[in-house]
């Protein structure tokens, strides 16, 4: 088990939800590993690489196990990047997981859950474990391979605070027993 | 622990090893990952995708958890993909781990290898856990995503037959410590 | 020298434009090979292809000899996809070239000019001759070889309705003069 | 008319043909633009780049119009890339067109072919208009778009040296016709 201090990853401030009936919230994911996509739906990085991975991440891993969240954190063009065009955005996309809008801040441009996560800007992938901790955030591209690793890894651990092995239920070294879409032809990740 | 059933690897069977002073065994790498990456040099799926992606998992992960191992498992064009060709096309395209060239059989295409993995051709992936047991084979394409899951939880399983959990070395839900190369532009994994 | 009847282009009915600081016309930009992008800055096809293409063609070519014009012809979430939305966009993707907000219809969603065109959706590319005429019309994807092609032997046409062949300008068989810029990394295009 | 001087290209001196019952000359094919693919089986670029790209022009002219041609100028490794090392490469990897085995030189590793035509190495891609003069040489990467527009002003020349425009066969402004196939999904050239 591992036994180093990692902080528990800070609620989320969200103005509004969408693909979703409920709001999501941290605590009523524990027990699943995290994998929180920022992005702005005008940043061209987000738009080419962290969203479409993240869409990947999604089809690929048994959602009982790992949750997909988006988190449309808007700190330029605010008054651009609106709810009602995220909506058009999330619906041409065709993004299929949960997205919720950073609930903006008082002062500053910087949204509140963004800055709780000390983000650098989008797009930022922040990956917590069953036990509601932060353990990476990766701040632009970071390899299918890598990410692939680090949450094989973190679906290896213990859900709770026991210590103790139990069966490595989703994903485990003779797979990853869920949605597993083929490969498109000519897709790497 | 994973309690199910896995058939031990067999034995590699080569001809000739490039890329390493001494021949590999299995049982000298007994208690780490092995990615075995089975390719003809003329296949153009190996050269586009398998090759290039054992090359990323070599990069991507320490030496001392994970090893990427070549076989050169020949079944058409014998007389063209000779050792001596194989040894041009490694340097040319700068593969860095081991290869080794799967021994011809004495009757039939298929080389002694591969038939005992009960390989369908190339490329071929297969991944072994730290017990030195087939856990994985991929023919054709496998995304990056999936694959370092597989990696990643393979990881996370103790070294010896003992089932006690140990430190995560290598790979943990902190990351991967090791030689990461900063993904190239344009990259995905 | 072609014979062929081709209609002229109609004029553009822009509402608003931007990165130009007059209007353009297709009166005064006769003489010139145009490309006339039209896309939708929500649409997937549009941002991930048909606009990184048209800038590949602003960067290819001299541009007293080929004029790259984007028309931003928004038939569906108009109330999102607004001028100032559009300002945004042009500005994040760093889009180089001038680009016309097509003037919204009285009745239904297709923009004015969209609808002259005759265009059935987005992204559309337009290739107007040095006379000023619709010589091509590509909806979705074109190959950037096609394409080249294309604007390489509109560019050997004569520019006045002389019908006599003039030294070739701007792209000769020698090569085409003007901005080239060195192929990015791993793009074939 | 193009007036410059443009030497006329050396004659190919080649050991052995593959993908053509007869021979292929210059002087016969004579009227055609000519792209020249100057290729090593082993060399990366070449496979990964040169020689695909030179199938995209194969399929997208019309063969009365383009003639692509392949040398195989091996300057390394030559008692690996065999003229039989050749053939099944060609097999493997589907190559449509005649390519030639540019003759070993007497003395020296640069073949015959590719010293008459001062090729840096490889890729190179040579670009031989309607009456037999080099008009354009890349070493390296060349984008579809650049390489599709030096084409297409090549095929605008008229066949003979009378200076008269002709009838703009093959390729016009309003295309290229002949096997167009459909750009396939996520192909930008």
């Amino acid at each position: 088990m591992d036994n180093t201090y990692h902080p528990l990853a800070p609620d989320w401030q969200v103005q509004q939800w969408f693909n979703t009936p409920t709001p999501l919230t941290l605590p009523a994911l524990r027990g699943k590993v995290i994998v929180l996509e920022a992005f702005q739906m005008l940043c061209p990085g987000c738009v080419s690489h962290g969203l479409p991975q993240a869409v990947r991440v999604h089809a690929a891993f048994p959602h009982d196990q790992v949750a997909v969240v988006g988190l449309h954190t808007v700190f330029e063009h605010r008054d651009v990047m609106t709810p009602a065009a995220l909506q058009a955005f999330l619906h041409e996309y065709r993004i299929p997981f949960p997205v919720g809008v950073d609930q903006p801040a008082p002062r500053g441009p910087i949204p509140v859950t963004m800055r709780a996560y000390a983000m650098q800007g989008t797009p930022t992938l922040t990956l917590i474990d069953r036990q509601g901790r932060v353990r990476q955030q990766h701040f632009g591209q970071v390899s299918g391979l890598v990410l692939g690793a680090q949450i094989g890894a973190l679906l290896g651990e213990a859900p709770a605070n026991a210590g103790e092995p139990t069966a490595i239920a989703g994903c485990t070294g003779d797979g990853c027993a869920g949605p597993f879409p083929p490969a498109p032809a000519g897709t790497a990740e």
